[in-house]
């Protein structure tokens, strides 16, 4: 590592304005109030937890006594990149020294300290401006009120679940009947509410549909008789089996492409969680991932919407290189960011170094920070942006010797970087094209 | 890295003549007849086709008309390293500069003159003398015509996939049958039309027989009966169902293998290729794999054809350690090169690691470039030997610190060097071993 | 890499004496007695056998003869890690300079020389000292004989394959009924087996249990009931089908997992292990693995057994991130080591840096040797000492420009790597627990 030149590639790259495409930040609020609820986050409950478990419930309502019960077990994770966004969090915006941390029982004057900053008028305006963040795509549920959502910087996203995934649960169905305003017995019915969820979510300047999806999930044609049939059994109350899970995934997914394509909008795909597998897990620290993945099962969807764009993520290390090739070869397909297990510096570095390779330079998208607060959006973008940093570097110094290639200079790698930081991002999500 | 050591260490291995133990090269013309051909190759076209999708066919027939649409999109992928092949012919062939390609609308220009240098009389022979190959291995069907061959520079290698995937076509089995002579009815036609093959092959300097083989591909016993029977299904125009396919490709794969060891050449297997999946794609640019590939379908032949020697290319990374295994402790089983979307390099570094820190070093062939051209054998023999200097410069640095090494000396960087690229290659293939 | 760096590192790591987690060492003997008991090891037979096939049986039981047909074949492996550990033996233990083995026919001379030094009274004792082994973990069967273990230096760990894989087998439910001291006809009666088995190992310091399982094994509740009709189907001597064996499977992991509970021990998993698959394969080198292998199987006995502690081992490198997210957020599971073929640097590299990124600092086990001798155990730990070096030396660099990090010290590198050598393994197995 040429640290000179890849300090000053971060500090070039470091400089500019950051667009997030997957975030999970209530726009309401924004930012978090204190840093128990930074500590809220599921990486430090599930880290500590896994570190030194007790098996006490967390008291997550009350992040003062979350802050209490979490403090002494942080020193076990201070090897963690996790542990480095916290105190990334505490040095730039709490103007709180990592050695503090380090001090015994030292959590009240911390939690103390962090409210003081937090509570501020403006922070999550300060915050932002300190952070350059510029846009900020959301995660919502169909139901979700946007009514007021600043669109000039927050996108909303409409998750997709309920939709595809969920559909026998009569709670969620429940949920939807009130949504569409009348009951859900057809499949034009179900349809009809897709429709309306779009509607709403294109009406405040839509990012995109999402969906994050178990392993070796299969895409396929469903006919409408065959999901009418689906449908019918689930109002009945008959429980679905393997198969018909399947099949009504199939439908779903098919009817979400349709709106996706009618309204312009792309399909995020995040390919790879397996939900709920860890009983004694803290709250959204249950999911773990498989590393048995084909995505052959996409093909479908991949080829019959032609179409409509696919940014997609994946989970498993095992996807990594069957995601370039599609990112190579198929034309609607975009390598977007790293994702949750993924989302380290080992796997960033190799599957930052293929799509560089061998994706069409405006396919990639680089990043997303995933987070659930605005707050960890400059520590996990950093992240990503020294690692970037690393492997252009890399390709620099390579480039003098290498036969195949003529030097690649300072400002070529900085275009590269806007690309997949910015450019490709804003293009392939084309939030304008709606408002055509 | 360590710049100076790596440029060194390349420049000499850069020295060594190239054996090239796969291609798709067409010996009867050898070199591409101007850039269009050149960008004919699926690398471009599907890369392209995936950087600005239109839609539109190609007009593959039309080198010119190629060029002039290709041309735009190029700028789309010039961060991957199939542009920097590109740019090597570019460069060193043709003495067009890698600005050149910047210019908008420079297409005709480039053209006319790669026209100029390609037309010459001896083109083939200069650009072969300039890269300094020596030895080309191809990519035959059994009915394809080798009268003329220069056996001392080519090696015809007889792919197998008409057996062993194909039977069942009415077309595939009419061309076979008009190469054996006679109706293909029963087992014994079959086998006599291997033979046949082989030994047509025999006489032209055969190299091996080798398959592109699906992911999951299983190998085992199926007797003759069996196998008459779907052979006569077939006959019949009744479909092979899957169970009838994977039984045929059991006995045909055996067959093959007999002929191997009869023969005395070796089979080379190209595992994991999913073929046709991607439906908007240019021809030659549908193809994708699975990730999910287990070997041990291959259990059954690797112990069966003890004396059959396999030499191994791999699709998926996933494969990796799993072909790295084999080749350490199966004797029959030979790491062979980088292919396709494992040739960049991420995979390159990865699998180069491995193989050389844990497998034989007689046992591995260290690179093919599955070049359709023998102009594309500079460029990508460039790439691995690259990083093959980059591993060695590594090796040699850390053995001058690593408790359990000895000094590993430049010296010894070259052998191992030349035994990857050159002596293994050539022991493992073993041309001379049927002229005895 | 700095190797100023690294090497300084790299000797202060190496004065940590060695807590070796798993070996096989026959604790009677401990070391070889000549040279050619070490090139007995697998991995030496495997090797050349591979490299130069020649179909012979190898005289396993005659060292000097086994020396005599080994050592030409020598030169061929050269190039791998398994040949650098013979070399520290030779260098270190016997003072035969590594360029004594390059000689032809010098194998009598080093076997010599090496009866010379391993003959010695005390041998066993002085390796032991100049590697400063501090403790030994074992692979034991239920009926070894373990009187007169020294139980400061050597922990016995029980192997449970016996119970869970081979229960069918009559020769294996005899030796059990001899354990037992009667006949094992119920539940009951492999429950009582599986506690006395238990009792004699607790009294001789128990480490842990530990099994090498298949990829893809499953667990889950089987009751008694089902249990016994396939103890019952067994002992009347009707083969088991896959069904029956993986409910087997099931029920006797779950009575182990109750056994590890009740007296406060590891359950060690040693996960992917494909056995008896290469036909050709010397004596222990017939054995391969499966990249395709689900850890999802596991979760049934994570989550019953929370209370259990889980060392786990994977031998495919496509478990690598799963086992490195399962060590993240669950509780009990602990990423052990680097086994068998992931047991070289390229692996080694990777893994450690994801578990040193995302795993709590205090569950990760650095390393075992897998040793047959004591011999073993200095080299291959020296080989994972390096890459520790290497990566602790990356991350001190990192963090001196890293945006996240503050700088990351020699003190605080060290600190880690006796947690990951010496505190965790320890800690995580606990041997103190059960003398309470």
């Amino acid at each position: 590592m040429n640290a000179a030149l890849v300090k000053e590639l971060y500090e070039e790259i470091n400089s500019l304005p950051i667009v997030d495409i997957h975030t999970h930040v209530n726009w309401k609020t924004g930012t978090a109030r204190n840093i128990g609820e930074i500590l809220s986050y599921h990486y430090y409950t599930e880290l500590t937890n896994s570190a030194r478990y007790d098996g006490e419930p967390l008291p997550l309502d009350d992040p003062r006594e979350l802050t209490r019960l979490i403090y002494p077990k942080l020193e076990l994770i201070r090897n963690t990149v996790q542990y480095d966004w916290l105190m990334t969090i505490s040095r730039e915006f709490l103007d709180i020294a990592p050695e503090e941390w380090e001090i015994d029982d030292n959590w009240e004057a911390i939690f103390d300290r962090s409210v003081e900053v937090m509570d501020r008028a403006d922070w999550a305006e300060e915050l932002t401006a300190q952070a350059d963040i510029v846009r900020v795509f959301l995660t919502n549920q169909y139901d979700e009120d946007l009514e007021g959502l600043d669109t000039g910087f927050y996108s909303p996203c409409l998750r997709t679940e309920p939709f595809v995934l969920w559909m026998d649960r009569p709670a969620e169905r429940a949920g939807l009947q009130r949504f569409l305003g009348k009951e859900i017995r057809t499949v034009a019915d179900v349809r009809a509410v897709i429709v309306q969820a779009f509607q709403k979510f294109v009406r405040h300047g839509m990012g995109y549909a999402a969906m994050s999806i178990p392993a070796n999930f299969v895409t396929g044609f469903v006919s409408d008789e065959d999901a009418q049939r689906l449908l019918d059994k689930a109002i009945a109350g008959t429980p679905w089996d393997a198969a018909d899970r399947r099949a009504w995934g199939m439908f779903a997914v098919n009817r979400i492409c349709d709106a996706c394509r009618n309204f312009g909008r792309p399909y995020h795909l995040m390919i790879g969680v397996s939900r709920d597998v860890y009983r004694q897990g803290v709250p959204m620290g249950q999911d773990l991932f498989d590393s048995v993945n084909s995505m052959s099962g996409y093909d479908y969807i991949l080829n019959t919407y032609s179409d409509v764009r696919f940014p997609t993520a994946i989970l498993s290390d095992t996807s990594g290189l069957e995601l370039t090739a599609a990112g190579w070869i198929r034309h609607n397909v975009y390598p977007s960011g790293h994702w949750w297990y993924a989302n380290q510096p080992t796997e960033i570095a190799r599957e930052l170094r293929r799509r560089l390779d061998s994706v069409p330079g405006n396919k990639t998208i680089g990043y997303f920070s995933d987070a659930y607060y605005l707050d960890f959006i400059l520590p996990k973008f950093r992240m990503f942006k020294f690692e970037l940093a690393v492997a252009l570097a890399e390709r620099m110094e390579r480039s003098l010797i290498h036969p195949n290639m003529e030097p690649f200079s300072f400002a070529e790698a900085m275009l590269l970087a806007e690309d997949l930081l910015i450019n490709n991002p804003m293009d392939i999500i084309a939030l304008d094209a709606d408002e055509d």
